[in-house]
C-alpha cells in the first residue's frame, strides 16, 4: 500500500513519487510544472493534477514538500532553520497546507548559516536530500556535495548539518558560455573530457578570488591562438568552475559524498579524481528517504 | 595644421581625433560604428564618413587606428607582438591600410604575454594607451590598470611593456547582474555607495578562486534578509568583482595608475583607497598621446 507523496518541487519542474511506507516505489510522475511556470498561485490546482490517478485509486495520501516551492516566489513561504539542524529539527517545523482531497500536506522547511563575514547563506530541498543520504548510509557524519546551478557544500557531524556554502557555479557557466565574448569560439558539439581535464587542472594556477576573473579568459585565448579545439572550449571553463569550487574547503583531502542527477555528478566525480580530493557517490534516491524520514518523524506513516 | 587623425575603434563604437602636432585636439567626432555594427566589410566608408569634413578641408591627413578594429573581426587581423614591446617596437609594426583619399592609414598591433601556466594573453588599444600614459609622464616603469569590459593590468619597466592580465571583470558583472538570479532582487536606482564599499570590503573574506563563485551569492542572500538595500546591491556585487581584481597582484602595496573613462575609474580609485592600494589617474588623453607617439615614430610627422 502507498503511504506517502513524495514532492520534490523546484524553479522549473515538479516531480512526485508514490512511495510505500518501506521507501519503495510505486509510481512516478514529472510535469514541467516548476514554481516558474505556475501562473497565479494554482499551485494545488497543479499538484492535484499530477496525484489525481492516485488520489482516486488509494484515497487522499498525505505529502511531503521541498524545495523551491517554500520560497517566496512559491506557494507559501517555508521558514529556514538556523543551524545547526538535524531531521528531528527539520521534522518540527514543517508547514501545513491544508489541500483538499489529500491527507496532510506538508512543507519543509529551508536551513540558513552565518558565514565567518556574517553573510547568510540559505538552502531549500538540498537538507532534504542530506537527511536522506544519512538515512540510506547510516552515516552520522560526512561532508556532502550537491552540484547544480547553486551547488551545495554541506557538513555533518553528529548527525546535523552543521554548516554549508553555495557556490553559483551552475548557473555562472551558464551566463559565462552565453552571454559573453567567451562563448563565441566555442562549439556545441560535445568534448572529448579533455579539455574539460585542463580546465579542471588549470585551476591550480589560479591566484585567489581576481584570479578567476583572469583564468576564465583562457576559454578565450586558448581557442584564438587555436591551442584548444572549438569543441572543448566550454568543457574548459566547466572544469575551471567547477575545479574552483571542488578546491574551495577547508582540510580538501576530506572525503566527498556527492548526490545529485548521474551526469553532472560524473563531472564533478572526474574533477575531484583530478584534485587528489576522494569522493563517493550516493544513491540516487536521498530526496524521497529524506521525505519518507521527516514523515516518520512527523507520525504521517504507521509503519 | 592638424597632422594626425588618431582612431580609436572597439567594438560598439569609433572616435576620432583631428590632432596638431603637439597632440592638441583640432575636433573630435564619435559614431556608433563600432566593429560589430559594421556590415559586409565596409570599413573604409565608415571611417570615410566620419572625416569627410576634415579630409575636405586638410587634404590627405594619416592616421593611426587601435582597437578591436585590428581583431580577426574587425578590418585587417594585426599582428600580437610578444611582450616585452616598447613604443618603437610597436612603430616597426604597424600595418598599413590603403585608403583612398587619406594619407598612410597604419593599424597598431596587439600586444600578447604568457602567463605562468603557458595560457596566452592578449590586447588590442590598451598598448597604445600605456604608450601615450608613459609620454605624458615621461616615465618609463609602473603598473597601469585600464578598468573595461576586459580589464588589463599592465606592468611596464624601463618604458617596455613587460607583461599584462586581463580580467573579465566588466562582461562578468554584467552577465551575473543581468543573467542570472542575482539580477532579480537588484534596484535599478543608482546606489548611495555603501553597497559598493560593503561588496569591496567582502573580498577580504573571500578565500580564493572558488571562494569568488559562493562569495557573489551574497548579492542574493543579503537581499532576502534584507540586510542590504535593493539600489545598493548591484553595486555590492560590482564592489566584489571590481575589490576581487584590485586584490590579485604581486606586491599589491604598489603605485597603480589608472586610465580609463572617468565614472569606472572613479569606480577603481574608490576600491583601492578601501583595500589600501595606492593609486594616481592618468589624464583622459593617453590614447591620443600613443598614437602620436607611434606617428611621431613611424615618420608621420613632420615637426
Amino acid at each position: 500500500m502507498p503511504a506517502l507523496l513524495s514532492v520534490d518541487w523546484g524553479t522549473s519542474s515538479l516531480r512526485v513519487y508514490l512511495l510505500a511506507p518501506d521507501g519503495t516505489i510505486d509510481d512516478e510522475r514529472e510535469a514541467p510544472l516548476g514554481i516558474m511556470n505556475i501562473g497565479d498561485g494554482r499551485f494545488a490546482a497543479a499538484l492535484e493534477a499530477v496525484c489525481r490517478p492516485w488520489l482516486d485509486r488509494h484515497g487522499p495520501l498525505p505529502a511531503m514538500l521541498s524545495g523551491m516551492i517554500g520560497s517566496r516566489q512559491g506557494w507559501i513561504e517555508a521558514p529556514y532553520l538556523p543551524c545547526p539542524v538535524d531531521g528531528d529539527t527539520l521534522a518540527r517545523h514543517l508547514t501545513p497546507i491544508p489541500v483538499e482531497g489529500f491527507g496532510p500536506v506538508l512543507l519543509a522547511p529551508g536551513v540558513t548559516v552565518r558565514g565567518p563575514d556574517g553573510v547568510p547563506d540559505v538552502m531549500r530541498g538540498e537538507e532534504c536530500q542530506v537527511v536522506g543520504a544519512l538515512a540510506l548510509s547510516g552515516r552520522r557524519d560526512g561532508r556532502f556535495l550537491l552540484p547544480g546551478t547553486h551547488s551545495k557544500r554541506v557538513e555533518v557531524a553528529d548527525g546535523r548539518i552543521t554548516g554549508f556554502r553555495t557556490y553559483m557555479t551552475g548557473e555562472a557557466f551558464a551566463a559565462l558560455r552565453h552571454h559573453t565574448i567567451l562563448g563565441r569560439l566555442m562549439g556545441t558539439e560535445p568534448g572529448d573530457g579533455s579539455g574539460f581535464e585542463r580546465g579542471v587542472d588549470a585551476v591550480r594556477g589560479i591566484s585567489g578570488a581576481g584570479g578567476l576573473l583572469h583564468a576564465i579568459f583562457a576559454a578565450r585565448t586558448l581557442r584564438l591562438f587555436d591551442e584548444l579545439p572549438e569543441k572543448e572550449a566550454a568543457d574548459y571553463l566547466s572544469g575551471l568552475l567547477i575545479g574552483a569550487e571542488l578546491a574551495d574547503a577547508p582540510s580538501p583531502g576530506k572525503m566527498v559524498t556527492l548526490i545529485g542527477g548521474e551526469a553532472l555528478v560524473d563531472r564533478y566525480d572526474r574533477a575531484a579524481a583530478r584534485l587528489g580530493i576522494p569522493v563517493e557517490v550516493a544513491p540516487p534516491a536521498c530526496v524521497r528517504a529524506g521525505h519518507l524520514a521527516l514523515a516518520r518523524r512527523a507520525g504521517l506513516l504507521h509503519a
